[in-house]
């Protein structure tokens, strides 16, 4: 893998906003929100967070790594699943505390290509319904059975 | 406007990853992140937040409202620059802790659709050069002069 790459100190709203340094913004946890979609199709696959080395890493390596709040470690993307999602594309926003990581997601031994721990392609297989408060299924389908590729590992979802 | 929704509890896992009632998770501060983009080419336009009454009124006016941590205020988009964005439609995620807004931006009086304050068509207007800490521009131009948009009000970038 390349090195880790280093990130500037934050100095002024110019070089965040109209610089060429990357100077992420991590807030009180250490984290950095990060938007992942699908490069070819543009769907939005999982809004993700990563803390400083999961950064480091996903930049070195061009597999997208995340931190887990909900079990609080380093996680690269697909080490259970076989799902790895290979970096096209990494993009910071104006204010350089958002990430938008474009990717290509490869099919796992049990499984097509996907990204949700549910068992769907997207984590947002549902839509709310105009005016309402109602959530409407837009994947028909789960891409995989969540029991065979994850055996009885805890689920992440926290109430 | 529709009559503003109201939210269910969060009692079970299955409920908020398989179930069809809207059951957003707020954060510490109370707030829900939320990735906007265009409807129709799919680039990722911004990252913004939600609190209950910013999604309440998204919902029920089919426009988007954030609220805005850097001058905390309930933010209606395009209320100062006239860049209103038009919910085409509003997607939840498996664990409900996270919004995906598609939108058509409206046009203002100074300028194309466009949704970031620097001035550009989206706020991730670079990207990190492969292996590197380094950005590059995406978008060759700005869309508009923020000084004509927002006149002298202060920038919302928190160094």
């Amino acid at each position: 893998m390349n090195p880790l790459p280093t990130f500037a100190t934050r100095t002024t709203i110019h070089q965040v906003e109209e610089g060429s340094e990357l100077a992420p913004k991590f807030d009180v946890d250490g984290l950095i929100p990060c938007v992942t979609s699908d490069a070819v199709t543009g769907e939005v696959l999982m809004l993700g967070w990563m803390n400083a080395q999961a950064l480091r890493l996903t930049i070195a390596t061009s597999q997208a790594h995340y931190w887990s709040r909900s079990r609080q470690v380093l996680w690269h993307k697909g080490a259970t699943s076989g799902l790895v999602q290979q970096v096209v594309e990494l993009r910071i926003d104006d204010d350089q505390d958002a990430l938008w990581l474009r990717v290509s997601v490869q099919a796992g031994p049990h499984s097509d290509a996907a990204s949700c721990h549910v068992g769907y392609r997207s984590c947002f297989y549902r839509r709310v319904e105009p005016g309402g408060g109602r959530l409407r299924f837009v994947e028909s389908a789960k891409t995989f059975d969540p029991r065979l590729v994850y055996g009885d590992a805890p689920n992440p979802t926290v109430l």
